[in-house]
């Protein structure tokens, strides 16, 4: 448990954490009586979105569970896609559904994801879904929540007694991570767009947790000695993949903060499918 | 609108406002080709509760709705008592339906909320109607938070540019108008036991609606000249409703307050109604 800050640094390795998680998933597996398949819908072929599957595709087999893609073409019209998202939520072999993000901007996103019911819903992301989070009654939380969630279990770090700042209310990291807080009855600030006074938040935050996706935002300059900092963001730099800290300057700061990449993205991976091994238990 | 804080006070009058939706309400259903009818589920028969109903058995007169008792003995089982509440709700001619609260401790609140289907739940209480909520894809929105919307619109409170506080994270104040502000990609902080630093937080804030339930908990001396305070919160002093705010102290430095009662109470029943009639058009 973290008692004080001494000075010290610890990176929050999010790689290591994961193949932990992995690996005990892939154990529970092993000893279930049925055979899960994570079903996941793609619109269009953006390299980008081909690497994050790719990704997903890599755990699955890891950890041995049937990875099945369903293509689509990026002119797909959105009543088609709803249609065929129905029947592959029903496909009985489909123990978890997911619908790569983003799709094209005819589509309606949360229309689509609602199509999903709750119990293959290992991105928590439909409507029912979220609803049973919210009060308390869901078997799994956001991937992205449940990483961090991860992460302070495994370094022993504790919210309670701690002033907690979500940057960003993005439906991918923001919001789902403070509905679990809230579902938590832990107290929190977020802030969007139009908060005032952000730099004292930001300063007086024993712990960020972050997502506004814009790269190198939090730097060192603004946070105070010892906070943890919790960097979801996602942004693309010259074909890179970057968080929203400037690791460098912050690192110095900091008494736990996780690296990007590294960090909060494979463990996030590993709780989509730790999410597909609850579901699959209900 | 709101521009800068002269030193004076305003009442916001919950009364009259609530009078105002009230009147608008009442035409509205006159103009429809529906009949509306509010069930109201109740278990048990106690004095505090019973006095709650006939306030809105008051205003359903006045609107013109029809309101309709389901009475039902302190020990029903909870089996029986969701069988029947899913009788109720699809009751055509109940085109809403809210479930009296408090429960007896026996019966499983949410499981009991969860029975009334989104389209007729004028409390947003149902997991689904919460998801919705979040996801930014419902026609209504909690009366709690509906009825701080409504008093911010009617004395031109703007919530943007602005430190708002939550006091409070219980699941009929807190938590709803968290849920709102996050629709609404509104930052705010929300303030839970263990939260630490409370009296920054509070007297930082230049937006305070509490629901905590803590008579006389938040005095003068813990806040800023110029704030808005929205008194939500309820407990019961030797037979009488009382407030979190000690009206007295804070009422002289703050430019906005709501008294108790006569503030957020009667609003949030207004707002029950206009629920009924968003969800009947829908």
């Amino acid at each position: 448990m973290l008692l004080c800050y001494d000075g010290d640094m610890t990176l929050l390795d999010g790689k290591k954490l994961a193949q932990k998680i992995i690996t005990d998933i892939k154990e529970e597996v092993a000893g279930m009586n049925k055979h899960l398949r994570l079903a996941v819908v793609v619109v269009g072929n953006d390299p980008v979105v081909q690497k994050f599957i790719a990704q997903k595709r890599k755990i699955a087999e890891q950890i041995g569970v049937d990875f099945k893609i369903y293509p689509f073409e990026e002119t797909v019209s959105a009543r088609d896609l709803r249609a065929r998202v129905a029947e592959i939520v029903h496909e009985k072999k489909n123990t978890g559904v997911i619908i790569q993000l983003p799709l094209p901007s005819h589509i309606g996103k949360q229309h689509m994801l609602n199509a999903i019911v709750p119990d293959k819903d290992v991105d928590v992301l439909s409507s029912r879904a979220i609803g049973n989070v919210v009060v308390g009654k869901s078997p799994v939380i956001s991937p992205v929540a449940g990483a961090v969630k991860a992460l302070f279990d495994e370094y022993g770090i504790q919210c309670a007694g701690k002033r907690i700042v979500i940057m960003g209310n993005g439906a991918l990291v923001g919001k789902p991570v403070a509905l679990w807080l809230l579902s938590e009855r832990v107290g929190f600030s977020i802030i969007d767009e139009g908060t005032p006074d952000v730099s004292a938040l930001i300063g007086d935050a024993d712990i960020i947790i972050s997502g506004i996706g814009k790269s190198g935002f939090i730097t060192g300059a603004m946070i105070k000695e010892g906070v943890i900092i919790i960097d979801a963001g996602t942004s693309e730099q010259n074909g890179k993949f970057a968080g929203d800290v400037d690791f460098e300057s912050a690192s110095k700061k900091a008494s736990f903060i996780t690296p990007v990449p590294g960090g909060v993205g494979p463990v996030t991976v590993a709780m989509l499918f730790k999410n597909l091994v609850e579901l699959a238990k209900q």
